[in-house]
């Protein structure tokens, strides 16, 4: 097994991510270290991913857990499914000291945080991220949350999950486009703080788009680094951690406007990428040659996918973002390859260009591109 | 005015409770020099509130604050209106920097509060409790939530106001039956950490009742005190601050049972602390003279309206409380009179009696008694 173990250390919460191919065929003596005082156990999961793998994870844990079922999908990631499970949760007779285990992708571990942060005023949970996204980026931080009508994660709460544990070798079982979508976060890892992880990302795409056991092993578990130093830094996100947010700003404003149907996460933040990258271009924040690298390796984690919305819908959207203060707007913008800033002085015009030059992106990208099933 | 303000410093949390009758018509000021950045402001309210002093409240603040509305009532504390009021504050173009103003009772209060923890993941808000129980208890120590259909505040955060002003004045615009349910928690402080507290009750119940300023500041005050420092030794409700909840073990059982209607809440509380008197008083925790005095005092604070309900309901009811752990059922008993205790080894009889015997009591309480409006 070619495993790693990262430290999260935040002002509020000490916890290991631990990241492996074959992992959760040991998951049940994990979690027997972890919690000795065995307490209720409730996995919160897909049908889908039960279907997989519901045998093995219930044979090592020696069946011993409430299993409650979510559908997949990021409209059921709302208040209503929370409450829902939350009286599940009381009529299975869950107390204070259970503990929730998210064994899902990162809309479902995003919910299940947020029903662990509610349920009594704060249950533990682990998280067992079955997707790229979940395991690079959205499984560790204790960012947890719900979206609203009017937004994306717009509902939450900071609540960090008691351990991480990561199975690379679960990835191959889902659809590729999920595996590069979630890709991109590791690409945006690279290119804010970690500039080996972005030239490893290059030189060795093929091998980890294969799904090379050591080579996504080891893009993880960097990616994961990247993540687990940033969120030390700054747990609340006041400064050093909306970093992270790097394409995301267009990128959860792409996915409003199309109604969170047309494209996955990591792909609109692709796209968002795109055109951070462009106004930081035009700012000389990175060079011509900077720009033009960084986009051949998102597009190496693509095809970013066409969709459909207008300009003047995605410039009005990104005014929604939850890092807007006091009505200025925010931004992440790559400096070089390896670092990043945010700005605030981005103007109207800026953004409006930056905006149509991603969109008009979009046919050629597209044009001769494989779209995944 | 008689004001005191009393610090509330807890490991996550430090802010003053200001308790002074006609508070309410500084409220601006006060808002301006707490926040100087001068944030966009939403007071959360019910119409019946808004109307007997909105006019008031917003000539103080200049008109700059927009009016979020929710029913009065017990059945509108859930996550459907949390999720109603979090669409609005989007509409609104609530931001992080934005800040919520709880302009009501406790229903309210801890709903507005648990908006403010999950909006963004946390935004700040201030308490100005209109009702004694928010008064002497709900306003401050940051326990935030909502009720799930399987029991009462089941679903919540920690998170606590930047600032508390409780207007005593207030209360005597509201209906006497209110004042009276409220001012029970003022005499669970009494019992179980101010015997000079409780003393004052027993011997001033004519003037604080009739609402004197003068008595009913320092009983909210007395009670606050007892809150902060017990908030302040254990803030999340590990061990000294689950004496709180004397009463509240039987009371949530009676709230749940009757449906929320049938009485106030710091009625229920009354008669949960009548039934943990006599269970205290069986195990020689309290002599039966203090038991005597400590009823005639609750009945003073009363009447203590009849309700609707079997015991074996009610037995069942209190498995579903949040202080059980892992199975073991926890209560609170007083110890004399100004001390209590959490104790675990209540046994089934032990609560099947008291149970029974507080249910007895309430004809005899009931005959006689005034049932207010």
């Amino acid at each position: 097994m070619h495993g790693t173990i990262i430290p999260v250390r935040t002002a509020s919460a000490v916890y290991d991510v631990e990241i492996a191919p074959g992992l959760l065929g040991s998951i049940g003596e994990r979690l027997a270290a972890l919690l000795p005082a065995r307490p209720r156990m409730f996995v919160v999961t897909s049908p889908e991913i039960w279907a997989l793998h519901g045998e093995a994870f219930a044979a090592s844990l020696h069946g011993v857990v409430t299993v409650l079922y979510v559908p997949s999908g990021e409209e059921h990631k709302r208040l209503a499914t929370v409450e829902r499970l939350a009286e599940e949760l009381a009529q299975h007779g869950a107390d204070r000291d259970s503990v929730l285990i998210a064994f899902s992708g990162g809309v479902l571990g995003d919910m299940t945080g947020f029903l662990a942060a509610g349920y009594m005023r704060g249950i533990r949970y682990v998280q067992v991220p079955t997707t790229a996204l979940a395991q690079i980026d959205s499984s560790l931080g204790g960012k947890t949350g719900v979206n609203l009508a009017a937004g994306k994660n717009l509902f939450g709460a900071f609540h960090h999950p008691l351990a991480v544990y990561a199975d690379t070798a679960v990835l191959r079982t889902l659809p590729a486009a999920q595996l590069r979508a979630g890709l991109q976060e590791s690409v945006k890892a690279g290119i804010i703080r970690d500039r080996a992880l972005f030239e490893y990302l290059d030189e060795q795409h093929e091998a980890v788009l294969n799904g090379d056991e050591a080579a996504l092993t080891h893009v993880i578990a960097a990616s994961v680094q990247v993540k687990a130093k940033v969120v030390a830094a700054d747990e609340k996100e006041s400064g050093e951690r909306m970093l992270l947010n790097l394409g995301h700003t267009l990128g959860h404003a792409i996915e409003a406007a199309t109604g969170y149907k047309q494209l996955l996460h990591g792909e609109a933040i692709a796209w968002g990428m795109i055109a951070a990258i462009g106004i930081a271009e035009r700012r000389s924040l990175v060079t011509t040659e900077e720009a033009a690298r960084m986009g051949r390796v998102i597009r190496a984690y693509g095809p970013l996918r066409n969709f459909s919305a207008n300009v003047s819908d995605l410039v009005a959207l990104t005014a929604k973002d939850k890092k807007n203060r006091s009505g200025s707007r925010s931004f992440v913008l790559p400096i070089g390859i390896g670092d990043a800033t945010v700005v605030r002085d981005i103007s109207p015009s800026e953004l409006i260009n930056a905006t149509e030059a991603m969109m008009e992106l979009r046919g050629d990208f597209h044009r001769g591109a494989q779209v995944p099933a």
